[in-house]
């Protein structure tokens, strides 16, 4: 079987990872989010080469994860900085980092842990149901074929509509 | 300045990186965590080469996250089921099609969407605090140097040093 490019997969999670690109990118995207946000000190952290780099930002400026933001302009020198989309992408790293917090570090070294402005105390990412509240834990959650499932046709393997087919059935836990 | 290896960096998303091992590995667990358990139907999903997806499913039970149970003897063969560690890996995959849900194929097309067991309820997986309940907005969440960064030492950019004293000073809006 010939492989399917990721971004042609008619999938949400081979879609992100496509707009991730590689594994550098959600470096860029943490080192952005704690507030480095400059070419050279981006280069400096993460010990990628400039190429590499300047094409990673470019992609996810195009992809509008990014927006570059003058701060000098003889040379042209930007920041860059985060949009909607971009910010909503962070929250993935949240989730990245609270796994490694717990299963590689262990909470109790972990090496950042995150301040909520809101309520001001430190925060466990946790994530919840939109409709009830509760914490999810994800063998309370079935995947089923959605609105946008159709549209793929063929480019849906059978093995993935037929596991579909046997969770709506029978439930996560049949 | 030499690159240092994902494995050895003091951070958790890299490290969680590290596990997921390249792009490949987050389909493999997505496979997984829908019902497609086994060597073949996953080859036939995905069509990536037996070499690979054996390398993959490989570095997956050696990082504890899948384990093997025998579904045939002679010759043996296996189901592969997530462990704990990799059921809370699967929150990771959850946030990324909610993101890719969202901004790829719009919230109206999604490929696959969700029941919570537990309420009956479509769910869309919301990012929350563990203190307040409130849903964790990327802006509102400042991270500061914990409890591990100390015993980094030197692995541990000046960059990154600065950039979470700079927010610990100032605050995300600062």
């Amino acid at each position: 079987m010939a492989r399917t490019p990721f971004d042609q997969m008619h999938c949400s999670v081979a879609r992100t990872l496509d707009v991730l690109g590689e594994w550098w990118t959600p470096l860029v995207l943490r080192d952005v989010a704690i507030g480095i946000t400059r070419f050279d000190a981006i280069q400096r952290d993460l010990g990628v080469s400039r190429k590499v780099l300047a094409q990673r930002l470019g992609a996810l400026v195009d992809h509008g994860v990014l927006r570059r933001v003058p701060y000098q302009d003889n040379p042209p020198r930007y920041d860059y900085v985060l949009t909607e989309k971009g910010g909503d992408l962070a929250r993935v790293l949240l989730v990245l980092q609270a796994w490694g917090d717990k299963w590689v570090f262990g909470e109790e070294q972990a090496p950042v842990v995150m301040r909520h402005e809101r309520c001001g105390q430190t925060t466990r990412p946790t994530l919840t149901c939109s409709c009830c509240g509760e914490e999810l834990q994800p063998q309370d959650v079935t995947p089923l074929a959605g609105p946008g499932l159709a549209d793929a046709g063929e480019d849906v393997a059978p093995e993935v509509v037929a596991a579909l087919e046997r969770l709506a059935a029978v439930g996560r836990r049949g």
